[in-house]
């Protein structure tokens, strides 16, 4: 279960056992760089199975999880997503009913963020042959119309190389952005299915954010950007540094959690950096324009506890963290999965 | 388990309780056209779950079903694949090997293609979440350099509405071909999975066909084209028949079947026209053209049994076959699933 996570676990299971037998080719963002989504002849293409248990929980379902985590994949390469797919595995004897709440979220959150779902594969299985059903989501996406402007005004404080909101292309310096609280699907879900009774407290925050997206990169100065779900902040901020070959320094007291989440973590021994999010980015940008970006942020509901949390550092080569109480912490990706099917 | 056939089941579960949460969307083919793929911003796109049991069969395994599978669907509406997605969802203690076989077919297919993963997901569940394993793929297509050449030569013939190969675009005293034997994938599945023996005989049709495809639409002249997988070729016909609005008359002794595919059916009272094939495409041309389609196809090796098996006709409306001993009976689309996890 340790692969399905998405820590050093899983990143072996994919480089040693089924990424080697891919061949690549010179895409503009091709399958070894293991971006978000993949950008071939202009079109930004990604693709999401989900698996979560239960199919309801507080805050969404598997719909609704489905629709905002395609979208957010595209939106994050500083593309706009225009079009869905949905297929579907459904066990045979699930409820009609069940089956029409899933389709009544997907069709909801379609609507809500623009985004239409034009072609779709249904397969129902004997039971026992799938767990209830599994949706899985893939997308395509265009440039978003402000992304060269967005370079552009990244380009008045330092040279940035890319055309996209690549893992590789966090510079030295850059400002780290997170757009609020950490780790409340995760832990919304996981209370939920056990019964802890946190759940009260903290919802599952999945929600598209292709618009608050647009936004950001209308104002300008990033330099990348990503959708920190399965493995968490700390994982969103490992894959920036190795991929773009520098350190992270964190601060501690500047990271947003919400209480409930901090108390359920300590008290089922968790770390809620490593804790899955599904309406939750990073931003790496230049840092004349992190305070601006974070004002902006703040306005939208989606992302009011957005906050600075650290700089990019050639000083380090690790993603380090500054405690609260002043030492100093590697923050390394998870190993294995903490939370297994939260999405 | 019927609702997972690719006949009259399956068409009401989609109809009644999937589609019409949906929200659609004027795309140049929508969602609600049903086609092999949509087709948006000139972007055609598709995506297939394949929960076929067992993993290998003779003739192919899961790998090759999914990356051919997606690439015909594609092909089939006048475009050609640009890159795919790869999404699975394996159950916990599926062993690597296993998976690596299955990695390593999807690779010699890709490569084969030309047609390149680009973009993927993996998910790993508990044991019993899943049978194994779970294959989706989507996938990208620009239209064919040749389509509209195709057309062209296609008006020569008659009035040809549209710009793609849509199933809605077949034309009374259009010639309908298939490209080879029917019902191979379903029946050697079938026959390896209970142990009948027929699979000495009979392989699996999985193959991608769109250089096939290619060359025949650099001939010029077909008006519409599909992939006859779920529900075989009684399903196919229907779709065009109920779309288009015209009916069809087939002659069944015009139609290719494997003798061992033909006695199979016979002893397990099966219909061949009702079987999934994975390497096998209907053709609706302008009867102009028929004849050098299929002579240009049987210099294929995946299209050496292509036949013309009949015409589009107002004079019915329905899709009639005019049998071996000169009777007439109406092929219906099948209504449950006769061969069930065949792809």
């Amino acid at each position: 279960m340790g692969h399905g996570a998405g820590g050093e676990m899983m990143q072996e299971l994919i480089s040693k056992h089924i990424a080697p037998f891919l061949p690549d080719i010179d895409a503009e963002v091709p399958l070894r760089s293991f971006d978000d989504s993949a950008i071939i002849d202009g079109v930004v293409f990604t693709t999401d199975a989900h698996t979560v248990k239960p199919l309801f929980f507080p805050g969404g379902d598997i719909g609704s999880l489905s629709v905002c985590g395609t979208i957010n994949d595209i939106s994050v390469m500083g593309a706009c997503p225009i079009a869905m797919s949905c297929a579907m595995v459904l066990e045979e004897g699930l409820e009609i009913d069940t089956l029409e709440r899933v389709m009544q979220s997907i069709g909801q959150y379609s609507e809500l963020s623009g985004i239409p779902v034009v072609t779709g594969d249904t397969k129902v299985v004997e039971s026992g042959a799938v767990d209830q059903m599994i949706v899985v989501t893939s997308a395509l996406g265009k440039e978003c119309p402000y992304l060269q402007k967005n370079f552009e005004i990244a380009s008045q404080s330092r040279k940035v190389a890319n055309r996209w909101l690549t893992d590789d292309n966090v510079g030295d310096g850059d400002a780290i952005i997170v757009s609020g609280t950490l780790g409340d699907h995760g832990i919304a879900l996981l209370s939920f299915r056990e019964g802890y009774g946190f759940e009260s407290a903290i919802k599952s925050d999945v929600a598209p954010l292709h618009r608050l997206i647009g936004s950001i990169l209308e104002l300008g100065g990033v330099t990348s950007m990503k959708d920190m779900t399965r493995g968490g902040m700390a994982n969103t901020l490992n894959e920036w540094s190795s991929k773009s070959r520098v350190g992270m320094e964190i601060e501690e007291l500047s990271i947003p959690i919400h209480p409930a989440v901090a108390s359920a973590c300590e008290l089922l021994g968790l770390d809620p950096l490593t804790i899955g999010n599904e309406g939750k980015i990073a931003i790496a940008c230049v840092p004349e324009m992190a305070e601006d970006i974070v004002r902006l942020m703040r306005i939208s509901p989606l992302a009011k506890n957005a906050a600075i949390i650290g700089r990019a550092s050639k000083k380090f080569d690790r993603v380090v963290m500054k405690t609260e109480v002043g030492g100093r912490r590697i923050i390394d990706p998870p190993v294995g999965d903490p939370v297994p099917r939260i999405c």
